[in-house]
C-alpha cells in the first residue's frame, strides 16, 4: 500500500520558511496573490460549471455525504486558507444552483493541509481559525506519491507547487554525465542533454502525481491546480533570474566566499513548463479529462514598481532560503541574497522589452467515471 | 457543523513539551510505557473480541473499505507509534482469525494523530517512519470538540489524556465563590466545594468527549482509553504530589520568588476519577455499551526505585512545563522543579504504606448500532 513515501526526497526538496517573522513564507507571500485571486475565480467557475455534487456526494455508495478536499503544497500563510473558503463557498453556490440548498446546511467538510514533512505545520495550524466551517488535518509528505486513501477525495487544490521537482535530475551534477550542468544551477541556457534530463524527470514526477491522484479523487471529482510556466521561444523573466543566481553563486566561489564544488553540484529542483509541454502530459493520462486551462500573463509594468527587485528577492527567499543554506551552509545566506538582489536592479530585463513576464497556468482536470 | 472548537479552551490547556531535548516529552515518557504495554495488549484483545470487521468496514455502505483510527491526545514520542502499530497488528489477526487474509492484502488504513492546536506536530511528523504502512494526517484540537466527519472512524485510541479538563472549573480561582480554592492547586485536601466542582467539570468534559465521538464513531466501532485513576478512599501518591507542588509555591510565594496573588489564581486543569465514577459516567450515556475496563495498579516496589522521585519530577515538567510558565512565568520554572524534587524526596510517601501507588483504568467502549 502506502509504498513510497519520500525517503531521499525529503532531503532534496526543501518547504518554504517557516514561522512567522520577516523573513518567513507567511510575511512574503503576497506577490502570489494576484495570481491566487485569478485562479480562485477560475475553481470557483470549475465547480459551478464542472462538479457534479449529486454524483460525487448525494448518490456516491464511497463516500460518507462529506466534501473532502486537499490544498497540496499549502506552504504556511494566507492563501491556503483564502482557497480553501472559495472552495467551500463555490460548492454552497452549486448546491444552491442544484436547488440543493438543504444540504448547504447539514453537509460536512474535510479539509487537508498537504506539505513536506520537514514544513511547518505547527505555524499551519495555528493559523486555522478557531471556528472554521470544517474538520482539518494537516498530512505530511510528497505529492508525488501517494498520501489520501483511494477514492477518498472530491476536489484536490494544488496552488504554485507542481514547478516543484521530486529531486535534481540525475545526471546534471555528475561530471562524468552528459547531461553535467557544468556551471550553471538551471537548464535554459544549458546543453540539451541538461535541459532534456530537467524535462524528463519533471514529466516522471508530473505523471507520479497524476498516478496517486487518480487513485485517491472519486470518479467525477476534480483537480485544479496552478504552475508556474514559460512562454515557449521567448526570454522569460524567471529563468533570466535562476540563471543570475547561478553567477552570483560563481562570484561568490571565485572570491572564496564558498567552494567552486559546492556550485558545480548545486542545482534547482524546479521545472517552469510550457503550456504545451503541460498539456502533452495530462492528456496521455488515461484518467483525467483536461476541463480546462488557461494561462495568466502577468502584464510588464508588474516590473516597473522600483520595489519589485526587492519584494521577488524576499518571495525567493522565504521560499528556497532551506535549499541553499542546506547546500552552501548558512552563513553565506544573507550576503547571497544580498548578491542576488543587486544583480537583479542591474539586469536588463527591466529595459529588454522582448522579456517576457512569467506565465501563470491553471488547470482543470476530472477524473474519470470510467 | 463545527460548532465549538477549542478557543479558550487552548489558552487553558497546555500540551506536554516538544522538541526532543532533555526535558521534551519525547525523552520522559518512558514511565507511561509500562502502562502503554499493558494497554496494549487490552487494546488487542479487544480488537479479537470485540471488533467486528465485516460489520464495520466490509459489509458497510458508510465507509471506503479502509481502517480509520485516531489517536486522542497523542504527544509526541515512541507510545503514540506502538500504540498505532499494536492496533494495525490486532486488525490484521482478526481479519485472519475470520478468514479474511485475503483482506489483509488490500484493507488501507488511515491514522489520524490528534493533539491540542499547539502542540508540537512537527516533531510528531518527523518522527513517524516514512516506510510506514498507512496513511498519517495530524488533526489539531481539544477531543472535547467534534473533531471528525460524522461516522468516520472505526477505532479511537486515547492513552492517558483524559484526566486533562478541557478548563480549570469555574470558581475555583474566585475569592468570592464557595468553590475557593484557597492555598490549593488540587481537590484532595480541599472543601466539598470545590471537590465538587472538580467532579462536575470532569463530568461535563467527558460526556462531550463521548458525545463528540458518538458521532465520529461507525456503529460497531470500538473506544479505548486509559486514563490515570485513583483508588476510592485511600491515600494517593498522584494528589499528594499535586499538594506537595501546591505547597512549594507557597513557600516560593513567601520568599518573594513568585506573588501570593498567582499562587491563589492557579488550579491544575487535572482530574483522577476512581473507576467507579468513570462507571458511572460511561454507562449514563446512550450511545456506547461498556465492553471491558480494567485497574493496572502499580506495585509499591516502583517506589523504591532511587532514581523515581527524579524520573518522576521530570515526567511531570515535560507534561506540565508549560501550564506552569504560562501563569508563572518562565523565570521561576527550573528553581520551581527542582524544589518539587526536592520536596518530593523528603516526603513521607516512600514510607507511608498506606499510600496506594496511582491506578491506570483502562477502558473499551463500543459504539451502538441503534
Amino acid at each position: 500500500m502506502t509504498s513510497e513515501v519520500e525517503g531521499s526526497q525529503r532531503h532534496q526538496v526543501f518547504p518554504v520558511n517557516g514561522g512567522e517573522d520577516e523573513l518567513s513564507y507567511k510575511r512574503n507571500s503576497s506577490l502570489q496573490k494576484k495570481g491566487v485571486d485569478a485562479f480562485n475565480v477560475f475553481i470557483k467557475e470549475g465547480i459551478l460549471e464542472k462538479l457534479d455534487l449529486d454524483q460525487v456526494i448525494i448518490s456516491s455508495p464511497i463516500s460518507h455525504k462529506a466534501f473532502n478536499m486537499v490544498d497540496m503544497g499549502c506552504a504556511v500563510g494566507a492563501n491556503t486558507l483564502a482557497a480553501v473558503q472559495n472552495v467551500m463557498d463555490s460548492v454552497h453556490l452549486k448546491l444552491h444552483s442544484q436547488g440543493l440548498d438543504h444540504l448547504s446546511k447539514t453537509l460536512e467538510f474535510q479539509v487537508f493541509f498537504n506539505d513536506l514533512v520537514s514544513s511547518d505545520f505547527n505555524t499551519v495550524f495555528r493559523s486555522i481559525p478557531s471556528d472554521k466551517p470544517y474538520y482539518a488535518a494537516g498530512v505530511p509528505g510528497s505529492f508525488y506519491n501517494r498520501l489520501f486513501l483511494k477514492s477518498s477525495l472530491h476536489f484536490v487544490y494544488s496552488g504554485y507547487s507542481l514547478h516543484w521537482l521530486s529531486k535534481v535530475p540525475e545526471g546534471v551534477a555528475d561530471e562524468s554525465s552528459p547531461a553535467y550542468n557544468k556551471g550553471k544551477i538551471y537548464w535554459t541556457t544549458s546543453s540539451k542533454e541538461v535541459a532534456e534530463a530537467y524535462e524528463a524527470q519533471f514529466a516522471r514526477d508530473f505523471d507520479s502525481f497524476l498516478g496517486a491522484r487518480a487513485l485517491e479523487v472519486v470518479p467525477g471529482g476534480l483537480v485544479a491546480f496552478s504552475i508556474v510556466s514559460v512562454p515557449p521561444n521567448s526570454k522569460c523573466i524567471t529563468p533570466t533570474l535562476f540563471d543570475l543566481m547561478g553567477s552570483v553563486l560563481l562570484d561568490m566561489a571565485a572570491m572564496g566566499l564558498t567552494s567552486e564544488e559546492k556550485v558545480k553540484s548545486f542545482n534547482l529542483p524546479v521545472y517552469l513548463p510550457t503550456p504545451a509541454q503541460l498539456e502533452v502530459l495530462i492528456k496521455r493520462n488515461p484518467n483525467f479529462t483536461l476541463e480546462r486551462m488557461e494561462a495568466l500573463v502577468r502584464p510588464r509594468e508588474f516590473l516597473l514598481d522600483p520595489d519589485f527587485p526587492h519584494q521577488i528577492i524576499m518571495h525567493y527567499r522565504a521560499v528556497m532560503e532551506g535549499l541553499f543554506s542546506d547546500h552552501f551552509g548558512t552563513q553565506i545566506i544573507n550576503n547571497l541574497f544580498d548578491q542576488f538582489e543587486k544583480k537583479f536592479k542591474e539586469s536588463s530585463v527591466f529595459l529588454d522589452l522582448s522579456y517576457k513576464q512569467v506565465i501563470e497556468s491553471f488547470v482543470l482536470l476530472k477524473r474519470k467515471t470510467y
